[in-house]
């Protein structure tokens, strides 16, 4: 299934708690679009989180993140990785 | 160590192999400047590359890409992850 990286911008100030529970409630809903969120990485200081998932596409993705309460920003499929 | 994840833009259209060589090449000199990339993932149609490591400092970071051929053109420390 294709990667997707996604991005979050105005984020500032964001707590290792708050990213567990964004991240959660991707988890809980992401079977229905047929997502799986990898990982989350943020940057409090300039209030950048990065998600990295695999999904059918990036339409899937934005579904899931709305619903959860936090539409990305940005949406990139990284077809290549080293 | 502390976790980054530094950006790259305007690398539209690399390739497999290109994505790869550039890793290759931070990861030829990286113990120099004790840093660690991890992982890349890239979007050829945006030109947005990714890139994960762990690293002493963002300046570190800086060091290798730029002597790698690639200064990235964002360096996020990113603390938390979930």
């Amino acid at each position: 299934m294709p990667q997707f990286m996604d991005v979050h911008h105005g984020m500032k100030g964001i707590s290792a708690d708050q990213l567990m529970q964004a991240h959660q409630a991707d988890l809980a809903i992401e079977d229905e679009e047929g997502v799986h969120f990898e990982k989350a990485w943020a940057d409090p200081e300039s209030g950048t989180v990065y998600c990295l998932s695999e999904a059918p596409s990036a339409e899937a993705i934005q579904r899931v993140h709305e619903r959860a309460g936090h539409r990305p920003d940005e949406i990139h499929p990284v077809p290549l990785t080293a």
